[in-house]
């Protein structure tokens, strides 16, 4: 085991503070402390940009806290490891998920659920497991924790199960985009919905994530793939990812949505995809999912009280089924190796999913292009 | 193919009559006209009855119509075949079922779906293709049918999309059962929810539909069923079904169903299947299935405008999945041959669910055992 210079020491680093809810991040010098048990430090190598990164930013009250550190989407190597760390060790190439893989609780063990027991993922402020977070700035004030990785550092501090080590072999750039959102994405084509050969599918929302699940019906070999959205440049765009067929939800005229899918598919579509978070197009979905084995896979997030709401008769009497997926079903200490496999076998096309990449000081540009719809992943290198 | 000395004639026979919403059915003579095209008339052997025949007994506003034949689990014999009939002959046995099965449309066709698109099943008044009544009483009187069955007659026309042609060696009290409520029951836990073997199953309502669940379940090799019902007397029958806990809904105190079912389960059951018919108990049963991979089977019937409400986040953040059971997603023509087998290899226990048996004199007294929750199952002969 190679050891770091570094290891056991805090690390002054430069890392993008989101201070003030909507307001440009500030590029900083922090202090990351070493990590603690179980923990391993990493060295970033690069992050990319995620809608959850932007509406954590914009978001003024809990579950967002200031002054943090945003970013959850990245790929690192490991800088220096803490006590009783035995997966990885310094140097190794990781990609860090936030969604929790402990491989000991009922959930872990079990093929069916990704949802980790022992580490619960909730919308809390996302502290490591002392309820402590590893970053101070200059001046002692502590940063808060992202998503339990904040990547918009040179170096953060990450748990273990919250780490997947990945072949030295994986481009960084690529990598980082099945931290999250693509893995998201065609994880809730593969495994969620397990889309059929031959099937359709419609897809509500054509940003990354609806292009993964695209992507991931593709892979499926789904026959007729409808994307939604209400921007109709979007539809050239998603022709790359699989999607055949193009509805604008804005000029659909009198007809809904549901309406016209249900036209198009003479009877509703296989699988309906909700990747905005917008619950009433989870009721579109629904109404328009083939009868008699119709799934209707909920993806996007809303609000947490939002209501999805379907008469008892519209469940009982139609054979739909509906579903959540969360990190697309995935476990991700086994199913990002398989991804990444797909990838290298060139299978899961991960390259189209970047369109832009900037260096960190470029932070905020990565912002703008996404928010205004002009990216669909930036790759922002820590080290430019 | 022999012929029958009826065939072509008007029929006279004996039905008991609905004739105004909740008063006791009327024992009259009545006229059942022959069969139109792809119709069959049926001599019916016993009938049994389903809690459906209640709530339309009971009903004053559309979909109930008055007077009307109720009845629609039974067993009968083909009198005589319309024209364009092929499949039966006269002498043949059949159990008819209110779910069509066309053997044609890309439902009846797939084997995932059991919603027959070319018949669908809808909530009209149940008429013949042609949309006349084949029931006339003595005065001439139109006498509306029910489910597309009405065997609450010696003798009925039934549709051929509704029967299904069996062995003649089934017992009729034995067979009738697979006409509705047990084949719903045992198919929900069967095709619908596919039970895993050494799963953990709760079943809200412990009527015949629920034990029903329960014998599936058992079949499925269930290790736990946990049965959830307001009357604690249910227990006993139910153990016999393969209920192994029971839970009272009225003596839970300040804890919720779904609280303690969390609780005995260390974090829920893994299917939870809702056989009583009300919204709420569909949160309840969700609330408590297990987060990962639990699902919640609806099977009762609510009222049509009934909703089933949930937190977004309750459906994305934790692997559950939400599905409706009509007729147990058992596709009438095939699944009840499998279902039959069962029962002739000794693995479906169909004896259990038939607590009574009387004569078409006594249609009443078997109209009161059922609601007073004394009676499973009541066969009542037609020929007696």
């Amino acid at each position: 085991m190679e050891e770091s210079k570094t290891a056991g020491k805090p690390i002054r680093c430069r890392a993008a503070v989101a201070r003030k809810a909507g307001e440009p991040l500030s590029m900083e010098e922090v202090i990351v402390a070493p990590p603690e048990s179980g923990e391993v430090r990493l060295r970033i190598i690069c992050t990319s940009l995620c809608y959850s990164d932007v509406t954590f930013w914009k978001m003024k009250d809990p579950p967002a806290y200031f002054p943090r550190i945003l970013g959850h989407e990245c790929f690192g190597v490991v800088e220096s490891v803490g006590e009783n760390v035995s997966e990885v060790t310094v140097g190794d190439t990781v990609i860090p998920v936030f969604m929790p893989d402990c491989g000991e609780c009922g959930d872990c063990i079990s093929s069916k659920s990704n949802l980790c027991s022992k580490f619960p993922f909730e919308f809390v402020p996302w502290l490591h497991r002392d309820q402590k977070s590893r970053f101070t700035d200059l001046n002692g004030e502590t940063l808060h924790h992202f998503l339990y990785i904040s990547s918009f550092s040179e170096y953060t501090v990450v748990d273990t199960v919250h780490i997947v080590k990945v072949d030295t072999r994986i481009p960084p750039n690529r990598g980082c985009l099945l931290s999250c959102g693509v893995s998201t994405g065609v994880g809730a084509a593969l495994k969620t919905a397990n889309v059929e050969a031959g099937s359709t599918v419609a897809i509500f929302g054509l940003g990354a994530i609806g292009l993964a699940v695209s992507e991931g019906s593709r892979l499926c070999g789904a026959k007729r793939i409808i994307g939604v959205d209400v921007n109709e440049d979007k539809y050239e765009i998603a022709k790359r990812f699989g999607v055949t067929d193009f509805v604008n939800s804005l000029t659909c005229g009198e007809k809904s949505v549901s309406q016209v899918i249900l036209e198009m598919t003479d009877g509703g579509a296989d699988y309906c995809f909700e990747c905005v978070g917008i619950a009433s197009l989870v009721h579109e979905a629904f109404a328009c999912c083939r009868k008699g084995w119709g799934k209707t896979i909920v993806v996007g997030v809303d609000k947490p009280a939002a209501m999805l709401s379907f008469t008892s008769f519209g469940v009982l009497h139609n054979g739909k089924t509906l579903m959540g997926s969360l990190f697309g079903n995935l476990k991700p200490k086994s199913d990002i190796q398989m991804l990444l496999k797909r990838y290298m076998d060139k299978e899961l096309e991960l390259d189209k999913f970047v369109t832009h990449e900037v260096s960190l000081e470029d932070f905020n540009k990565a912002f703008e292009l996404l928010t205004e719809g002009k990216s669909l992943r930036c790759v922002i290198w820590m080290d430019k």
